[in-house]
Order: C-alpha cells, then structure tokens, then sequence
C-alpha cells in the first residue's frame, strides 16, 4: 500500500518556501513604487497557505523518509506542482494561464524560452522573479542529480551512484550536508559572477539578474534583445562564457577542489570531453566568421564562443542571431542543441558523459566485429563500467531521440513549419531556449504558438529536465501494481 | 598475413558477370535502332576484361575460401567496385564521372535519387540499365543480408544467425541452395509484379523496368514525374504498394512458406510490426486528407498508401508530391524516411526489427525502475534474445542517427540549406531515394547539388546499405593488425 502522506508533506513544504520567497520580488516592486508588488504578495500568500495545508495533511509521527516509489512520484509531481503555483505573479500581466504556466516551466527547467514580449519595460519584480525561478530551478536540479537520481538508476546515473556513494561514506556523512556545499558553491558562483557583470557595465540589477540564469544556464534576459543588448562588449562576453561554462560543470568535482582535490576537475572525462569540444568548435567557427569578412578574430572568437557556450550549456543567451551566420551555422547549431552540459550541474541535453560512454561502446562494437572473441570491458575515468549502465545509457539515448521525434510530430500536426517544429522540440527536451526559424529562433518569441504547442513544449521541458525515465515509469501500469 | 587473392578472384568473376549483363542494355539499344549500344557494348568488354584479369591474378589452386577478416574487406571493395565500372554506361550521355558514379552507386543500393534529368527522352538501354542496377543490387543485398551479416554480427543481425543456420541445417544444406531460393523467388515475384503491372496499362517495357525497380525498393523510374505519370490509376498503384510491401519482406519466410510453412511470415514480429505501423499511418493520413476536402476517400487512401508504402519500404516512388500535403506531412514522411523494412529484404532503413527490439529495450529499462532485481529476460518471437544483441542493436541506431548528424553537417557546410541537408543526408543513408524540399524532394533533382555533396551522399548511400558496421571496421586500425 502507498503512503502518499511523505509526498504531500514534502510538496507543502516547499510550496510554503515557496510562497515566501515570492516575498523578494514584492519587495523589490513596492521599493521600485509598482503596484504590481500586490499581486506578489497575493501569490505568497496563496501559495504558502496551500502549501501549509498540504504539509498539515500530510504530517506523520515518524521522521520524513521515502521509498523508491514515493521518490519518483514525488519527483515528477513537484516539477509540475511548483510550477503550478510559481506561474501565479504573471496573471499580473497580459498573459492567460497556458502563457504563466509555460513561462515558469521554461524558467523552473532553466530552459529559458520567454513567451513574454517587451521584456524592457516590465517590472523590476517580474524579472527578479523569473532570474528567481531559473536560479531555484537549476540548484534544484544538481541536488537532484547528484542525490536522487544516481539512487533512481536513471539513464545510467547509477555511474554515479558508486563514486558519490565512496566518497560520502569517506567525506560527506548525509545528503544533507551535501546539499548544504553544493548551495554554498551555488551561492558563491553566482556573487562572483554579479560581481564580474557589474564590473563589466551592467547596472546592479541586471547584473544580479543575469548572475542568477547565468549560473542556473537559464537564459532568461531581461531585455528583448538578451546579451545583444550589452553590444560587443568583450569583457561581459568572455564573463558570461566563463560562468555559463561553470554553471555546466559537474557540482560534486568542486565539491572536491574545495576540500583539496583540485585535480579531480582536470581529471574528469567529462569535463575534458566538454572543453575539449568547445575549444574545437568555438575556434573553428571563429576562423570561419572570421574568413567570412564581416568579424575582426577577436569578435569573431568571443562571439562564436559565447553563443556556442551559450547552447551547448543549454543556457540559451544570444548576444547575436547566430541562425543569421550561414546555413553551416544552422547545421551547427541544431546539432549543439542536443549535447548537453555534465551530469550533476544546472545543464541539460544529453550530457556529455553519456556521448563519452556512447563513444566507448561503439569503438568496442567495432573492436568486436574484428575480434569476436576478446574480452573487452568498457572503462570511464579509468574504473570499469558496471554492466547495467550502457543499455542504460543506449535506452536513454534513443528515447531522447524518440522523444523529440515525437513532440515534433505533435508540434507539426498542430501547423508548425518543419525547421520550427524539429528545433522547438529538440530545443525544449533540451532545456535549451531558443530553436531556428523566426518564431522560435534566437531573435523570436514562444509567444506566437498555439496553446496547444506550449502546452506540448512544457511537458517536453519537464520530460527532459528529469531525464525522461523518471517521468516515464509513472506511465507503467507495473510501476503502480509494485 | 591477410592474403588478397579469394578478394581479387571473387572481385575479378563478379566484373565479368557485371560486363556480360551488359550486352542485355546493348540488345534493347541495337533493336532500337540507338546509336548508345556501342557504349554499351564498349563498357560491357572493358569491364569484363579487367575482370578477367583481376579473376587470372587471384587464382589459387585450394577452393576459395574467405575468412572474417577478408569478408569485410570484399563486401566493401565490391560495393565501391562495381558501381565504378557500372557507371561507364552512363558517361554516353551528357554527365561527367562524379554524377555517373552516382547515379550507379544510388541504383545499386536500391536508393534511387537521379541526377538524371528529362528521363521520358533518355534510350531505353538507360532505362533498362538503371532498373538493372536496382535488380542486381536488390538480390545483392538480400543474399549479403541472410548468408554474411548474421556471421559478421553487424548490428544485432546475429539474431538472425542462430535461426538461419537452424534452418539450414534441416532444410538447406549450403548457402549456394539458399541464394538459389532467394533468386528464384525474386524472379518470380518481379515477373508477377510485371505481369501486373502490364495489366493495369504500363506498356511491356515499362512494366519490365517497373517491377525490377519495385521489387528491388529501389524507386528508379523511366519517367520524370515517377508513378504520377500514370495519374490516378488505382490498379497500379495498389500493384505497386502490394509489390514494394513484398520486396521488403524478409525473403527467408517466401522460402518457409514455399517449403510447407506458410504461417512463419505472419508471425514474425517484424511483419506484424511493419503491417500494423502501415495500416495506423496509411488509415490515419487518408482520414486527414478526405477531411481537407482535395480527395475522395479511395483516391486519399490508394495515394497515402501507395507514398507511405514507397518511403517506408524505402523505395522512393512518388504517385504525387507528398510534402505538398500540409506541414504535418513534411514531419511525418522525415521520420518515415527512416524506419525502412524488414531484415533479409532489398529494403534500407534503421529496419523493423531494431525497433521492435528498441521498443522491449525501453520497456525493460522502465520495468527495471520500478522493480531493480527482477530477471527479466528479452524476447523476440518468443525465443530469448542472445546478450550481445541489445548493445549491438543499440549501438546501430545511436551510429545510424550519428552518421545522418555528420552528412548533414557537411552538406550544410557545403551551402545546403538546412531542410535539404538534414533529409538528403537521412534519405541516403536509408537509401530511400527523395527528401525534401524543393532540391531533393519527390518533385526535385539531385542534379544541381555541387559534386562535394554528391561524393558524401554517395558515401552515405554505401554505408548505409552495408548498416554501416561493415565499413566502419575498415577505419579501425586494430582491424589491420589482426
């Protein structure tokens, strides 16, 4: 029998928190004299008070603990429930409830794709709220990531199962604790990068607005034009590569250099995977702008570097429409869409380790065909590859794929055009932001597409943000006889 | 000490083979009075010369004999061999080697994208030559796909190993028999379809050149405007989808049916899962496009299935220009355009049983979630499926998808827009024939692609035949130090 109470009482708590951090943007409009600064404080209240209700309901006299089950329900009913009720401040503007919903799934998925228009003009509350919920979005995340599902076996997470597993027994006695470190490195990055933009020219407030979906490789802007704005200023540029980049390394190796292993980083394959395709594709994209004549190499290389960073850590900042560069670029860029940061960081896409670990297995097939009889074992970072992870990670691979395939299909039938489907889904399970095309690309908005579309675009957001499988298995029948 | 001989000799008699077949085009041209049987008739002894001289050269006196290692290395050669003799007909017209190779190199893999243009004026030696290259390599494939992937364990193809071989040894003794089976129920069926073809008003050589080009699902046509030459004709165009369904079953149950065991090829699971994907998509796009109002119900059913019949057995035909059906068509025949039919067939393609295979895979991965330490064996066609058949399968498909990323990106790099770069490159390596827009769509011409990107596709289209693994292992150093 299922014990739904832990579910409730974790999800209330977190409503509540939730209610109370609405109290920041409210603070923030009533400072600035805007009366939507009501609407803030209405949502909190509403929020929290549900939240309380649900905590109530579900209280128990033993200490808080989930089963397996409880923690894959839990999981997928927070990622729609938080939502559900963080979307509240945006009925203060224009928007229906389909547009609040899709805004603040893209932002809590640290997706960053914006169905708002006029970005410039809103109020300073509305764009804390939406720095707010990319940043909450995306420590929620690596939390998750390094704490759950590695325990959840999903998609060949149980890889880090067993490392984060050793160390904890040796370093870290509870979750909690690890939990505590990645916020304080979560909280200290994102300083040193308002820091860095503020010095770079931003004012104040964007600068910790852009701190926030910069770490979090959100992409949330708080103008219309995203980076563009800021004009080709190299040193906003080159800052904002840098963080995104840090956003999409794996937590737990800094967790490792603060404790004095700061080899651990440099040692990682994905890590060296990731910087090493950056390096290749960044420069080989700068000499070609560069060919092209229209760049100097120094525009060229931080142009190309920021928007390639920019996708590949599924951030989604333009400070160019990068769709505009050629068809190569196009090409490019889609292609980009699906890589992905490292597992354990506020990145989504495929992630890097398993295109590691995918290389891994198709150079040993092919060993095989030549060598039919010799034992092979498959090796990551210099251990052996227990056997469950590369189906796991195959499966993942192809229900990624599978999974675009399909929301394309959806988003076709329902009117889009083939280049806007294909790129809004894939952009989408991704975690990315922008597509290609004019509706969905780095110079459009979401805003356009039918209800049907967004709705469709955030259940992908979610799907992806929670590597598929964990959503999926609620779709079992088995899981529910279990 | 790889020794090259059996690969020279067999190499050397397969030329003189391919230069006596041409004396057929040269008969048809003589008799009709063209001057381009000379072309034929020149190409013809050239070829058949350097075979000789290859076949004298790798002569011994043991029995020939291949070992694994030398299977790879003819299977290739002979794919890139052939077609480079093959295509000295075509230089009797007005086209340079690059797009002779090909147009030879798309026939022999049963692709079928042209080069060629104004075809209704072209001799029928042409004619007759490219329905010939689709014919030969339909059987081609067929014969490499039942006697040596199974034992080259290329993409999961050992499946097919245990069962061929069961087979074999009851009822066929040796694979010489079973390629006599194979060529005589593919003659067979080609001069039913003929026949019927003929009935349904093609004239004789049309319908000769048709039905090589059906049953092969190879898709060359002898007119510029494909099946819609013939306009609405509903008795050639249910031939036509009853006769591409059978060249892409798996020609192994013919022979079980042939030898008394008529219900094998209803309860592969391939057949059912093929038949049953057909049905849902013919029903579904008719449904759509009665309801738009353009056809009757029978037009709107005999036209969508006859070009999903033709996409997804990887034919090509084309009855009219299907991406003009509406967005979601456009969406619907990309993702059909990799599928393709079942092993063992003249079909291309991811083929059916992957995904079949594909399809258990994510189920037992989702029931692993919920239930980590069940035994959970997988099954296919009830038999259990041998442990290194999921990863190679895999394997396959995420090396499928990876191939189709690289074609399109060197097609975009060449200038290609995105939509032609992504379907030429899938259409190719599914060796399906048309993509889309309006370059290489139904209604287009490879023509004017710059000859990089024919060079690349005609790469593709050969390693796509070969389900890539074959010549990828040739790329492995380790495969030479063998």
């Amino acid at each position: 029998m299922l014990r739904y109470q832990p579910i409730l009482a974790i999800t209330g708590l977190l409503l509540v928190a939730l209610g109370v951090v609405m109290i920041l943007p409210a603070l923030v409009d009533l400072s600035a004299g805007n009366p939507d600064w009501m609407v803030f404080a209405l949502s909190g209240v509403v929020t929290a008070l549900v939240g309380a209700v649900f905590a109530i309901a579900g209280r128990e006299e033993e200490p808080l603990g989930l089963n397996l089950k409880q923690a894959f329900i839990l999981t997928t009913v927070l990622w729609f429930v938080l939502p559900g009720f963080a979307a509240l401040p945006f009925l203060g503007l224009d928007v229906d409830y389909a547009d609040a919903f899709f805004e603040t799934v893209s932002g809590m998925t640290t997706t960053g794709s914006t169905v708002l228009t006029g970005l410039d003009s809103l109020p300073p509350g509305i764009h804390l709220w939406r720095s707010l919920l990319q940043w909450i979005g995306g420590v929620g995340i690596v939390v998750m990531a390094i704490i759950m599902l590695p325990f959840l076996k999903v998609g060949g997470m149980q890889l880090f199962h067993a490392e984060s597993s050793d160390r904890s027994e040796k370093v870290l006695a509870k979750s909690f604790d690890l939990a505590a470190w990645i916020g304080g490195i979560y909280v200290g990055l994102t300083l040193l990068c308002a820091l860095a933009y503020a010095a770079g020219g931003m004012t104040f407030f964007d600068a910790i607005c852009h701190a926030m979906t910069t770490l979090s490789t959100g992409g949330f802007s708080t103008h219309d034009a995203s980076f563009g704005y800021f004009g080709d200023n190299p040193e906003l540029l080159w800052t904002g590569s840098f963080f995104m980049l840090a956003g999409a390394m794996p937590f737990v190796a800094y967790i490792g250099a603060l404790r004095g292993r700061p080899y651990e980083i440099v040692r990682d394959p994905q890590v060296l995977a990731l910087v090493g395709l950056l390096l290749i594709v960044c420069t080989g994209l700068a000499v070609q702008l560069t060919l092209t004549g229209e760049f100097t190499f120094g525009q060229a290389l931080r142009h190309s570097t920021f928007n390639v960073v920019s996708v590949v850590t599924t951030t989604g900042y333009a400070s160019l429409d990068y769709t505009q560069l050629g068809t190569f670029s196009v090409g490019l860029f889609f292609v980009l869409t699906y890589v992905g940061g490292c597992t354990g960081s506020t990145a989504g896409g495929i992630k890097i380790y398993r295109l590691v670990i995918l290389w891994e297995i198709i150079r040993r097939q092919i060993r095989l065909l030549a060598h039919p009889s010799r034992i092979d074992p498959l090796r990551y970072a210099g251990r052996r590859i227990p056997a469950d992870v590369p189906p796991s990670v195959l499966a993942f691979l192809t229900l990624y794929v599978g999974t675009t395939v399909i929301i394309t299909m959806i988003l076709a039938a329902l009117g889009l055009d083939f280049v806007t489907a294909i790129s809004a889904a894939v952009t989408a399970v991704g975690n990315v932001g922008p597509g290609l095309g004019e509706i969905v690309g780095p110079a459009g908005n979401f805003s356009s597409l039918p209800d049907a579309a967004k709705i469709a675009l955030t259940f992908a957001m979610v799907l992806g943000r929670l590597e598929l499988f964990t959503v999926l298995v609620l779709f079992d029948p088995a899981f529910w006889r279990w």
